[in-house]
């Protein structure tokens, strides 16, 4: 973060109020959620990584909690009803199967997380990657631009 | 993470043992700190959005936690002394003092972890903001390749 941007941020925080700050436009709405998305994609990439066994498992835990932690995150960022980005209209068309994938993968996530720190990492592992499947959502609510 | 992906290294780990697996190539030990580093990021301009009023504060807990599990894991993903990606090599030529900033990195974000479940959030962003700059590193140990 910029300087600049801290302290424009702080003394706008500190003349309004931050809770008065609640709408966001569409431009910011769509990146928060893709913010969210993409730290979720790194984190899943380094569970691949450690699952196939080309980096050590040293930090595995506090990636399962990240992952976790993200994921309790990601239903909020897409209740505004702003589409674009990589969302399909369906995100919001079928809003009750959307939030409930999204409420079992933060839950999914959140007992993996509870089990790594019971029974170690890869137990918790072994238990996540059964039932998670990145694809199985993306398939139906994302529309992935081409890099 | 794709099905076969998945099996493919749950069989390898049942079939050798994890944790004997601990030599990652260079590619993967780049990869790693670069899905870190990446997360980091976009952790920073979450933070970012809900300090200047963009989007709402109702996460800013969690991604504070989030923002301090990826600092704890940073360090350890720069230990392979692999050049390459955005590292410059005073990464390792400087490895005190790029340590040190690392590791008060994850003091610093952690403290404010534990404010923000004490004190609340913004609590936690202020007294966190005076302190960090992730520029202030960057401008040291980071050559960015323009996208």
């Amino acid at each position: 973060m910029r300087h600049s941007l801290r302290l424009a941020g702080l003394t706008l925080a500190l003349a309004t109020g931050l809770t008065s700050l609640a709408h966001a436009d569409d431009k910011d709405t769509i990146e928060y959620r893709q913010h969210i998305m993409k730290s979720l994609n790194a984190q899943s990439a380094i569970l691949g990584q450690i699952v196939s066994g080309a980096i050590p498992e040293d930090n595995l835990v506090q990636h399962l909690d990240v992952l976790a932690l993200l994921a309790s995150t990601a239903l909020k960022s897409f209740e505004p009803k702003v589409q674009g980005g990589e969302a399909k209209p369906e995100v919001w068309n079928d809003w009750g199967d959307f939030s409930k994938r999204m409420q079992e993968f933060a839950t999914k996530t959140q007992e993996a997380s509870k089990i790594a720190h019971t029974q170690g990492g890869q137990a918790a592992l072994a238990n996540m990657l059964d039932v998670l499947s990145c694809k199985s959502c993306h398939d139906v609510y994302r529309a992935e631009k081409k890099k």
